[in-house]
């Protein structure tokens, strides 16, 4: 029999990692950005002149990045006039987030989480809340693109702030159902999905499974793996007595655990980046580490809506996160990962990028600390759109897996001619901009301690070489990749 | 001295007008639409072969129609997997939604309201809220595409399920600081803007302004407008003795009141169609009128959040809303509108389509009453295609004002394996939708009678004849249609 125990504070700890975490690594300063040097493909006499450049496609994935948080961020960043380098691609659209329930698989449900929607991405089907590449009910395993790609003699890699072995990250190579089973020792704890106690016994390796995601991914054909999650990698592998980041060096990945490994890594060998023992920190904070607070109503306005008068929040900065100090950017992992994978390449490769805090942060009502993480996408998407000005092969597509909590609120209710006390009942956060504003951004999706996801539809954006609709549901992203790689029959 | 009184009922009264309202005339049941008669252009020998067809512009604004409201409506009225017709459209980005302070013009605000979106959109100039094309701070009057396309010999048309004299449609043709001063009796009744008093004395003519949004509309060069606000033509003219009904007709406009009269109405007259006092009846509402409710804790829950339990609002189905019987549709509306257009017009013409109500049920914690606005726009965007797939040279474009309240939650918490009492701060609505699951729609902005604007940026479609960048302003849109039209120098 499972052994069903539900912990709230392991819970909290798997979505909450590093959203106030420090590295713990000893690092030295941010380095210059590394200049990716791709190797081009070498056209000569000898192969034949119709001989076609590798196809390559970069995906980037915003968690949780709807279009609220891209709005609040390019406020912040570029100014209400501005643009964000997301708002130059050549093509935006949606893509419509699917999820079922794992009771009645054929019964829709409106609000994703990342384990679900990433499989929805990564495997061309939809599935319910908590799976990594399984089948809603029926637990089958689903065939990833990563698994497509590599069988295909297609070098695939992973690249996210978050653990590697964290949902989004997870469903491109791994296969259980739940995603909280990120390390051996995590197998036994079960949560409740659709109300439906699950651990992940049956992926136990001795009743048949693949075992834990960690695991997992030293099983996988990945090139590269590069984010946090180190934590994951320290306890046995399953069965044995040697850790399961042992296991990975044998599978022949570098395991690289600073920016200074990450710089000087062979573009030969393969690598499994483990920057800190969680998530990785974020850029950005609210100052003094502040984030949304409630507005304090006096006694009266708790008698009466219209009565007494309110508290609001303070107006803050944004600030930078010190536990940041050393970590590598997202753009400096996807530029690495970008030379690697491209290094000796004639066959093209599929990466995915994602930028995981967006998300977290929103989850802790954090908006400096999304903010900072959209910034973190747009500048991984200048590195991907340098290297496709270069190889016109490159299919980009960005997208959100999710909607999240922020809302962009007034900072002066609209309703404000009649001088009552109007707030939300919410908590909010009001940032001082740059360009001199207050902006108020407003988190009330309920009373827990942690903001829920949204089921508005994503935003799609791709570098528009190939022709998309305009709606998309998840699902199509796979089939477009799959397509473009030339790994569908 | 101006006198300056805030009055919230009249201003409630403004806002809501017509949520709940009943249309007010005996009209008929619904007629089957009317199919348009377009006349084509007339290419015959005498004309030169490179006669240019004429150019046309038809502008749908879904008030308050964010990405959010767009999900909720596709999930109910076709399902997760469906698609609507604005789902089907060639091109997709957003529009970025610009506002400024009135004391301080070169000041961003994060969130607009319709009337300085509207005003962005018709005429090219950010402005300040509540104006009504007029500037920020200096009150100077912006000319707005309608007086240039009249000027230039196109044709023009508003339509909208709002009163015709609503801010939104009021920004095409009308210049006055306050949207509020929609008839001549409105003039002194004074709101604080940034917290500034205004009314619209200034505005009067006896002061040398253009008189109320009613009567300037009678002024003005438009070839129809549709939709509703009797009620803002009866109130006598300023300094005369007769209504401002009255005046229209002396100004050429055949006054239609029912379904019966629009059918009716002669393709060679101007119209203005008033079919209610003020906002049209909508489609839908929530079961026996029911709307969002407050989730009700338990004693032991207040004491704290993670004790005791709560009560959420029992699921609902949406159902008719009675007093829409009678009311023309919008799509019914623009399909006579393009039909008078069209008639004998070798020039081309300008008509925008508001489907208003998106905004206004949103604002009222109704989303049942914004899904079927939202259907209303869908159903008037089909008429548009149909139209243009005959009128190749028509430009279709649908975007949204600003954003909204409605958030689509999760029906069961992501945070569910705990059994902890989790619900939203705010009101939501559990919604039963035809393909069988529960959708929560959450409205959280404010403690106030009624729902905030958001700043998110808005989602805008075209049907792709002319490149259109995938990020635009509002000013944008403007530019756009002007060059479009052949309007700018």
């Amino acid at each position: 029999m499972n052994k069903v125990t539900v912990s709230l504070s392991s819970f909290l700890c798997l979505i909450t990692s590093g959203i106030t975490g420090t590295n713990g690594y000893a690092q030295p300063t941010d380095l210059p950005a590394v200049t990716p040097a791709p190797v081009e493909a070498i056209v000569t006499s000898e192969l034949p002149a119709e001989e076609p450049a590798p196809k390559n496609v970069i995906l980037i994935i915003g968690d949780g990045m709807d279009d609220h948080q891209i709005t609040i961020a390019r406020n912040y960043l570029r100014g209400a006039s501005g643009r964000l380098t997301l708002d130059t691609m050549a093509h935006r659209g949606v893509a419509q987030v699917l999820t079922v329930s794992n009771e009645q698989p054929n019964q829709a449900v409106y609000v994703a989480d990342s384990a679900n929607s990433a499989t929805s991405i990564a495997t061309g089907v939809v599935t319910s809340r908590g799976r990594i590449a399984t089948s809603a009910g029926t637990d089958r395993d689903l065939t990833t693109i990563v698994e497509l790609a590599s069988r295909a003699g297609i070098k695939t890699g992973l690249v996210s702030t978050a653990s590697v072995t964290d949902a989004t990250v997870a469903a491109f190579y791994a296969h259980i159902s739940l995603r909280a089973c990120e390390n051996p020792d995590m197998m036994s704890d079960a949560l409740l999905y659709d109300r439906v106690p699950v651990d992940c016994s049956p992926d136990l390796k001795e009743n048949g499974g693949l075992g834990s995601i960690s695991e997992q991914l030293t099983m996988s054909q990945l090139d590269l793996a590069l984010g946090g999650g180190f934590e994951h990698f320290t306890a046995n592998a399953e069965g044995q007595s040697i850790p399961v980041s042992s296991i990975a060096e044998t599978a022949g990945f570098a395991i690289l655990t600073n920016i200074d490994d990450l710089a000087a890594a062979s573009l030969e060998n393969r690598w499994l980046g483990l920057f800190a023992p969680g998530t990785l920190p974020v850029r950005l904070q609210g100052e003094n580490g502040r984030k949304a607070e409630k507005p304090e109503p006096s006694i009266m306005n708790r008698v009466h809506w219209s009565q007494g008068d309110v508290t609001l929040p303070a107006p803050m900065l944004c600030e930078a996160n010190p536990d940041y100090a050393g970590t590598p950017s997202l753009k400096l992992m996807t530029d690495r990962a970008l030379a690697q994978l491209s290094h000796n390449n004639t066959n093209g490769f599929f990466l995915m990028v994602e930028s995981a805090s967006i998300d977290k942060e929103s989850h802790a009502r954090q908006a400096c600390g999304s903010i900072g993480e959209v910034a973190q996408l747009d500048e991984a998407l200048e590195s991907a759109l340098a290297f496709a000005a270069d190889h016109p092969e490159t299919l980009i597509i960005v997208t959100a897996d999710h909607g999240q909590s922020a809302q962009l609120v007034p900072t002066t209710s609209l309703f404000d001619a009649f001088g009552l006390p109007i707030y939300t009942p919410g908590q909010t956060v009001r940032i001082q901009t740059p360009e001199g504003a207050l902006m108020t951004v407003n988190y009330a999706t309920n009373s827990f301690l942690l903001e829920e996801h949204t089921g508005v539809n994503a935003p799609l954006f791709t570098n528009g070489i190939i022709p998309v609709p305009t709606m998309l549901t998840q699902p199509d992203i796979f089939n477009v990749m799959e397509k473009f790689l030339g790994l569908k029959d």
